[in-house]
């Protein structure tokens, strides 16, 4: 391929708002353009990356035994009302309405399309296990779209979708899955870190997701120095700092410590002020906050003030939920709770801090008297941390009045016992004990087992062996191409422009005359058309520009190899081209005559450790 | 590739709104499925199918020398609102509103998005020639979707777009397309009918449909018998069945012709009346019908009763039109007026038949009397084959009175002499003389000259060797996928199923075992590792079905080659293996050591004469 007929409008500036150095790069180096805020448009030569990336993630699919299809992307509203998600999605689903007024979606995800298209097939467990995959165009209307095609509003995805007759068969492949997504990414020349996730509004338990570190990544992982332990600080665990206590024990404990008791606290509300006011330190005192939780899947029939709480049946088959709850939440004082695992603890859509007036309602006291003991009025949950705390500072749910001498077991006990603690830098790593620290990353895949979310709502059913009808249960697996080809930019470039990894590079090699004429031009040819010819993917630098330009825009385009032709090598004897590593400071010198030969095998032989 | 593990369902009952047979097909061999009316997805099988169509309309693109691009498939609307088709595209056109209410397109074609990405990078004519092409999601929100993915609502193309320095440049480009979209249907297996075409709303001049025979076809094709002659109705000429006269000749011939004279001929309203009232046909009698024609870019500053009409120019610098205007159109009474050629004339976006009202306002007589001979307040148009009249009987402009003796040139001139004649069969063909035919046809790909309609409206401009701005000429090249693979089948099918050609199957070869089980298993798995390792893609039938369910579904779904494996053939010395062509009556027996290499030779051949 000509360079001349390759249209590569490669840039000088770098665009205002690119902020990160993919964004940057695609731009300068003539690989995306930007058609509206976060809708982008792929160039000649990033369509070549992006398409050598497509071809790694089919294989990979195809060996894990997963079957492309293809639905389509704009899909009926009935299909996201039977899941319920044409409500709970929200704005970033953009909808449309046709001449004929139906509502339609702009596929945001395709968890409805396929498992439609399953419903209407599947009738015995003989055809389950089954894995459907596409490869297709997503629309989320981000609100705030950014980093280039990294959090863009239009993308490519691959979605994955499993249907199991049992947990063994779905674990199965979400295994086969996990090891599929390893090699994907070996093979794009990424290093991803595997992290369990919280799979947040999907559904479902066991997941994981492939993070990539990023400055300007929307998650933060918890990492430990020690071992390979990763996890994303929304269901982080940590070892404990403190001797997990049974209720036995903690009474034994607290027959050691000297009867609660209640101390006047006049303005003193927090508890760096408590701190300061007693003479003691944070980790004596046990903070209770208020919770409000949204859509409660967890059965409350036993848990204290819930006896009068209606459960809603969704029409959907769905399951039943309270739609709103409070809880107290009991934690060390010098920690802080995690919402998220709160949340998911809960079997919750959300939860937040109620305000000041249900604080009150269920504290009987302003803000910043809360406590665990004598709390009747709501279910209290402890953290791990409150188990071992014998001798405690606490709210004593009066105005002005706190406890001291509180101790779990004797003075209090809880309704749940969990770890709710966030987990930060410098905490214990759960499985080695090694120190735990925090990078901030982005997800390129996430791979999930999704339970029977939506077999149950869209009415999925087989035969068993027995045949008595069941619901399969279903798996989740996707990746972000763009986000993909982007994240690999990151990870390979330096100041001067992108540093493919052969495996995804728009060309292998870049052929650089100093000036295409004469016989530098004819040898340029030659050389071209050799390695072509043993399936080398050249680009041949034909422009009429100045030797300097040239390389900038080998450097910036980041074509792996860049060999060097001029009419100083080509009249030594043997005549000698320059071959230069696109990364590497040194350039060599090797004869014309075997160059093809030598750098096409070592291209070839590359290219095999990709596979 | 196990057929277990395939996800094939095939069907015994045909969908009840399948009327063609690819339809039909598709659904009934487990290739497509419907989600909503219009909107199908494909299962794995037909999947295959469709990216091996993908892959050869790519290689030919790449090999044509244009670049892949990837634009969004939701475009903002200020670039359709630039080219003044926001508003010109109607309902058919699906339109989103996000969540900041900006105004979104769901693609339905590609010359605005990509006019966009041009326009932001060309500068210089060093750039040009430039081909871009996509192959991307389209929409368009068919009234009446039907026939399956032959016309559906969502549905995959490839667009390509070039822009051009000069006319000759754009046409080197056409006939480079032209080569190749006939390259794309021959490997695809596809009998096209290349075809001139009108090229409607598009605008331009210059273009070829490719089309293919279908009773449901959208087009009617006029076919010439005895030579390649092949037009659409809407543009097809005939060879004349008259003399083409100069007006100079029409005097002379009018001499010899009884003086113009008024006949009374009360209550005779049509033709027919008016033949059986003087005992004459209808060949010798000029009808003249008066159109109404919408936005008229022709020039009119000249032509009879437009002195006053008003011209407008858009804001978007696309050329001034003429909102509405009238014309008479004169031609022999045996024939009619094409309305698609007389507004190509026109240059008109429509040209119906005027209303009563405006027929007398411009005859000043009622319906039926209308007459060339001294029509003075509307432009008359005539059809070559008046030119050779010279006694005709014609309308007088008065109620219930009509002319005979009416000679051309004599009695009456033209403000404009054309082809408006709506060819038939057995019309005799323009460039042989042999009999016209006509056929029902789809049209599969367009390859037109688009001329500067975007380039002006959307400011597209480059500096040429003189350092002057000019604005390039475009050219348009679009194939259908869903279409295409669709009509593969059509072609390629008979009672029991699709005959799919090597190029596009699914799969090369169904290895059948008469029984999945001991030694004719054995053998089967080794076949298939054999066939596989040589290249060819197998599909192997391990279920557990009897022979004759195997055998209907591997007709069905029509992969090329069937290898039979039994007991019987197996147990003969040495042991032999049935293969059979789909399509074909015979099988033949072959001995099993030598079939793969036998086959795989035979399938490997007979792909390479599909490149």
């Amino acid at each position: 391929m000509f360079y001349s007929k390759m249209f590569i409008p490669t840039l000088r500036e770098v665009p205002a708002d690119a902020v990160i150095a993919s964004h940057r790069l695609m731009f300068r180096a003539g690989l995306l353009r930007k058609l509206a805020n976060g809708l982008f448009a792929y160039l000649p030569l990033g369509l070549r990356a992006f398409r050598k990336v497509e071809k790694i993630i089919r294989e990979e699919m195809n060996n894990a035994g997963a079957l492309e299809i293809k639905p389509t992307v704009v899909i009926p509203a009935e299909l996201w009302k039977e899941s319920g998600r044409w409500e709970s999605m929200g704005e970033s689903m953009l909808r449309a309405k046709n001449r004929l007024n139906n509502d339609f979606v702009i596929s945001p995800t395709a968890e409805e399309a396929c498992t439609a298209i399953v419903r209407d097939e599947l009738s015995s467990y003989r055809q389950l296990p089954l894995t459907l995959y596409q490869i297709n165009t997503k629309f989320r209307d981000e609100i705030r779209p950014r980093y280039g095609v990294m959090r863009g509003r239009e993308f490519i995805m691959k979605d994955a979708y499993s249907w199991h007759t049992d947990e063994k068969s779905l674990d199965d492949t979400y295994q086969i899955m996990g090891r599929a997504y390893r090699r994907i990414f070996q093979r794009c020349g990424l290093s991803v870190i595997p992290v369990k996730a919280d799979s947040g509004a999907m559904g479902g338990s066991g997941s994981e997701e492939f993070m990539v570190e990023s400055d300007v990544g929307d998650n933060t992982l918890i990492l430990c120095k020690a071992c390979d332990y990763a996890a994303n600080v929304e269901k982080a665990s940590c070892k404990a700092d403190f001797t997990l206590t049974s209720i036995e024990a903690a009474k034994n404990v607290a027959s050691n410590t000297p009867s609660i008791e209640k101390i006047d606290t006049p303005n003193v509300k927090t508890i760096d002020e408590l701190c300061s006011f007693l003479k003691t330190d944070s980790k004596c005192f046990i903070k209770t906050l208020i919770y409000r939780a949204i859509n409660v899947e967890l059965d409350l029939s036993d848990a204290p003030g819930c006896a009068k709480l209606g459960r809603k049946k969704p029409s959907n088959d769905a399951p039943a939920v309270y739609s709103e709850a409070f809880f107290a939440v009991a934690i060390r004082g010098d920690l802080d709770v995690n919402e998220i695992k709160l949340a998911s603890i809960l079997k919750a859509s959300e939860a937040e801090l109620a305000s000041d007036t249900d604080v009150s309602r269920y504290t009987g006291a302003p803000v910043g008297f809360a406590g665990p003991v004598g709390l009747k009025s709501i279910p209290l949950i402890i953290d791990n941390s409150v188990t071992a705390m014998s001798d405690a500072v606490t709210g004593a749910l009066e105005k002005d009045v706190h406890y001291k001498h509180a101790a779990y077991g004797r003075d209090f006990t809880a309704w749940m016992i969990e770890d709710v603690r966030t987990v930060k830098a410098g905490d214990k790593c759960p499985v080695c004990g090694g120190e735990l620290y925090t990078k901030m990353g982005n997800e390129l895949g996430h791979i999930f087992k999704l339970g029977n979310k939506y077999t149950l709502s869209m009415n999925v059913t087989y035969l068993d062996e027995n045949g008595k009808s069941q619901i399969p249960t279903m798996g989740c697996y996707g990746i972000g191409l763009d986000r993909t080809l982007a994240s690999v930019i990151e990870e390979h470039h330096d100041d001067a422009g992108i540093i493919w990894p052969l495996s995804v590079a728009p060309f292998h090699v870049t052929i650089v005359p100093i000036k295409y004429d004469g016989i530098v031009k004819e040898k340029a040819d030659i050389l071209a058309e050799e390695l072509s010819k043993k399936g080398i993917e050249v680009l041949l630098d034909d422009r009429n520009e100045r030797p300097g330009v040239k390389f900038n825009d080998a450097d910036l385009t980041g074509i792996p190899w860049r060999i060097v032709l001029g009419d100083k090598g080509l009249s030594q004897t043997p005549a000698q081209v320059e071959i230069k590593r696109r990364g590497e400071k040194e350039s060599v010198f090797i004869a014309l005559e075997t160059a093809a030969a030598e750098l096409s095998l070592k291209i070839l032989n590359e290219l095999e450790t990709y596979k």
